[in-house]
């Protein structure tokens, strides 16, 4: 399954075929969280991701409302070729779904935002162990005390991920990381965690905790999750979202994304 | 005074008008540790180098020995463009002069060796503050525990220098650095400094001690010094160097050491 193309993997998911994690699908080409609301939503959305780079990197988004397509990304039709949805009505979960063609209306936006997988695989292919990879679990992350800019309605704190580096590591981490702006480039914050407004890093809000040796330092990286608890608090009537860790796969490889 | 160009420095520098610190002159030009040796022990030092780039960062060196000129860094007479030299017999302080025409041999050869003067300066125009800068102190450097590749007879300890700074301030600063290799690069530490085998950061083995806060992390970064002690523990028969802060001033812009 893994050794599939991005093109072969979307035919699967639009299928129906493949509707879980994807995660080690498609080795070397980016996925993307996705958001889609509607026309009247949308400039306020574009305006917080501008605002908020490091959390809500802005990698592709529909050239008209209405559009299934994300030229940019592959051979894509929005409506099915995600694996799993999530809709929100409100701010509140109403449903997930596989395939959003019965749902879907002219006057909605897609927004595909950066991942966390393709630095992480920048990471390890330069030899770096990423821990939540090494352990097999998601990536923890934890709400911090820091602010997001608010643009219209969206607005909220900073979420991070975190994964634990010796110093030595930490410092090529933020090297490597800084070639990729838009799938959250460098970290936002290293060292003591409480700066941040995080108490106990063994207890994250979403995801799951990892092990942090005496010696490394954790490193923390705005969040994909940021823009989704922005949505709950602005509570659109209607966003439909990617389910966590389902992603849409895209035909860009991880490379371009680096910016030398 | 601190607004001469470089090669008016030199020439002040050359009559025996100007022979103390280089700090803060000919602001926006790197500025050169200096190493002279005879022929037969360059090869090994080159090699020292050339293994050890971080602390040891070669900017450019003479093209045969008994060349004075270092044409890529501007119209110098090495014999008399340093403010203060330093001279070692057999690896120790024999003598302290301000023009060394009258040892100059047709074997000796020079290295001009990258200072941290230069990414300072960045660091400085990009709004962070530089410690030993505000507090007007010499920066604090410390032995650490970290064997520097050997090469012939030169070897040793990495000798570090240290900064302070918050955590985002650490992470700019490291992206920063790392655009300028040739003088120091990225820094080689961060945080805990017991590590890499630094006991108290308020006893620096060379410079002065600064302040560090309390939500401050320090940085650390390869060191012009590591090259001194090398020298001091190899004992070559004659080794000239700048004396420290005595500086080769050059028409290098420190923008034309960005790689980027």
């Amino acid at each position: 399954m893994t050794e599939l193309s991005p093109t072969e993997l979307r035919q699967q998911i639009r299928r129906g075929d493949m509707r879980g994690n994807t995660s080690g699908y498609a080795a070397g080409y980016a996925q993307c969280n996705i958001v889609i609301l509607p026309a009247d939503w949308a400039a306020d959305f574009l305006k917080f991701c501008q605002l908020n780079p490091k959390p809500c990197p802005l990698v592709a988004m529909a050239g008209q409302p209405g559009d299934v397509t994300l030229p940019a990304l592959g051979e894509i039709d929005i409506r099915s070729d995600v694996p799993s949805y999530r809709v929100f009505e409100n701010g509140a979960l109403a449903d997930e779904v596989h395939d959003i063609s019965k749902l879907w209306r002219e006057d909605l936006v897609t927004f595909a935002l950066g991942c966390s997988f393709s630095f992480e695989e920048a990471l390890l292919a330069d030899g770096l162990e990423v821990r939540n990879v090494s352990e097999g679990v998601n990536v923890p992350m934890y709400r911090t005390n820091i602010d997001c800019n608010p643009a219209g309605p969206f607005a909220g704190k900073m979420v991070v991920s975190m994964r634990p580096f010796r110093a030595a590591d930490a410092i090529r981490a933020v090297q490597i990381c800084t070639r990729f702006p838009s799938v959250h480039g460098a970290p936002i914050h290293l060292g003591d965690p409480a700066l941040i407004g995080i108490d106990d890093l063994q207890t994250p809000d979403y995801g799951d905790a990892v092990s942090v040796g005496a010696e490394e330092l954790p490193l923390f990286w705005g969040c994909g999750v940021t823009p989704q608890v922005a949505l709950e608090a602005a509570r659109p009537p209607l966003c439909i979202t990617h389910s966590p860790g389902c992603m849409l796969v895209t035909d860009m490889p991880n490379s371009k994304l680096a910016m030398l």
